[in-house]
């Protein structure tokens, strides 16, 4: 697991304290604590300047421990693709049990791969007062994150990282995943070798077309423009990727499928071709095993557990700058990926 | 879709008004309104009569659209198993898109088959003030639901009934799909068909049983007591119990699986067998088709779309009485289920 801090100014640091806002109406913390716990003994002059404060600074208080000691339940929203996803199903469950240990509750919701859902929900949860969030993002620009993020609401993105913002991110390794499962078909003998991924806009898509081309390029392999294809995961546009790219002048022997949602069509693609067609997927899927689909496995369950106790070490009041986390991918070799190209290709 | 009134009392009909309220307190109803509004114009002393009839009533304010144009956002609460069994993806999936349709946020936990951390989970998320729930029950008493259900949070059970009080439930047809793929057995010749299912405290294992037990009895064949095993659907057990099945003096010559976790092992097991062993699951599974597995599916999508649009229609004021539906389940046939007997059996 390598963990990369990305700049040393601790950004968490910025958010105010009760001690800010007793700095800045000058008075002491107790007072502060009064006003904010409704408590009595504060004259309404005092109120009001604590009050004037904590609006001035955006003062939140937000420790889960607190909240759950005050009665309220804590929850944490989650914005991930699809719930009907399988990838995304260990992921929530692993978030979910970090946040059931915090007793705190789970908001869900999807965003379809649509930027715009994405805020809506986003700001659906804050207004719902969640104290944390968890988001696997549609978009490329989270600025509108800025004042919930300012305001006290944790937040760790988990599979892609923020737009535009620095934040906590936990990943897999797209690219050295994408690089390993392309080199493992160059040593099978593989030439010409296909690369089918998701839309251009989501991260992990270009990640691992970046480890595909990298693989290539480190086995002085050049790579013909027919043989990429970025898209929807729509099975039709799948399948009609698969059989260009295994059509024409120059066709594949191999292919790289860029997620479980592209290897799942391009194993019924292969599985109703005359000669066997070599084949990786990224992203472990049930039944593989039986299938003898060769896959590159990513932990999903590990990065939601990850994800999930960032955040929670956050809103226990850790400070930390925001931190990339990038967790390694394992390839699992069961057939698919061994077939070599056939005699004279 | 077979939709039965199970009595006739309109048991959602008990639901105070604020016109109960305002006849209980002796006031008109426009001051009910502004002591729930909060709005002014009202002495304490009446104040405190209509407070007291709205502890008295139980009444609650639950309208959704009303919640929706005081600003704060709807919310339904949903308790599954496992929010990681891919039975349950699409299932929340089309729950969240009816919940989105109607301005409203989901909030989602795993009782993990645990009847105090369903409790635990639902009352937690009562005391969160969700407007709705849907519930697929791990326990076999919801009388801890009653007091809620009162007080106005609309509650549909999924995938299995209430225990012990009147609710609206959205099933499958457990029974009549396993009476069918059993007989779908008997039909390809087999005499000797075993039975592996979840654990008995869960309605859909007894039912499927039930189905099975009725197409070996229609089918004139006795069930050997070594021929059913109910558990846990962990890979252990259900190898175990297949195993055990497949070998002493009676082997089964075929087995019918209770849910897609039992499926996925007995696949597995049977894939490892010298001899081919017909099988047939419920649920269908994702690559089903490749590897040629027959199935009873469910439509899970279909189940939680109705369940919610029934949620929704209880929000919006509809009072009917509690029902059971029951949606149908459609055999798919692709090769495992019409493997005949091995020749003498």
């Amino acid at each position: 697991m390598a963990e990369t801090a990305r700049h040393h100014e601790p950004r968490y640091g910025i958010r105010p304290t009760m001690k800010d806002v007793a700095a800045r109406a000058g008075v002491g913390l107790k007072t502060v604590s009064r006003v904010v716990n409704g408590e009595a003994g504060v004259t309404p002059d005092t109120e009001r300047r604590v009050t004037e404060a904590i609006d001035a600074l955006g003062f939140r208080r937000n420790d889960s421990a607190r909240v759950l000691r005050k009665g309220r339940t804590a929850s944490i929203g989650l914005v991930l693709e699809d719930l009907a996803d399988p990838f995304y199903g260990p992921l929530s469950r692993a978030i979910e049990e970090v946040a059931r240990a915090h007793g705190a509750l789970l908001i869900n919701g999807s965003s379809a791969e649509d930027a715009d859902r994405e805020q809506e929900l986003v700001l659906a949860f804050c207004a719902r007062r969640v104290d944390g969030l968890i988001v696997i993002p549609a978009g490329g620009d989270h600025r509108y994150l800025e004042p919930e993020i300012k305001a006290g609401v944790a937040t760790v993105f988990v599979d892609r990282p923020a737009g535009r913002i620095d934040a906590d991110a936990v990943l897999s390794d797209s690219f050295g995943g994408a690089r390993e499962g392309v080199a493992h078909l160059v040593a099978h003998g593989h030439r010409r070798i296909g690369f089918i991924g998701d839309q251009p806009r989501i991260h992990t898509a270009t990640e691992r077309l970046r480890g595909y081309r990298a693989a290539m390029e480190e086995a002085g392999l050049e790579v013909a423009d027919a043989w990429v294809a970025l898209g929807s995961t729509e099975p039709e546009r799948v399948r009609a990727a698969a059989e260009a790219m295994l059509s024409g002048p120059e066709p594949v022997t191999a292919i790289f499928a860029g997620n479980n949602r592209v290897t799942v069509t391009a194993v019924r693609v292969l599985a109703g071709r005359e000669h066997p067609v070599a084949l990786v997927g990224f992203d472990d899927i049930e039944l593989a095993d039986l299938l003898g689909i060769t896959v590159i496995s990513q932990d999903s369950a590990t990065l939601g557990r990850t994800a999930a106790e960032r955040l929670f070490r956050r809103l226990d009041g850790v400070d930390e700058a925001p931190a990339r986390v990038v967790l390694p991918t394992t390839l699992i070799a069961r057939g698919s990926g061994e077939i070599p190209p056939p005699p004279g290709a």
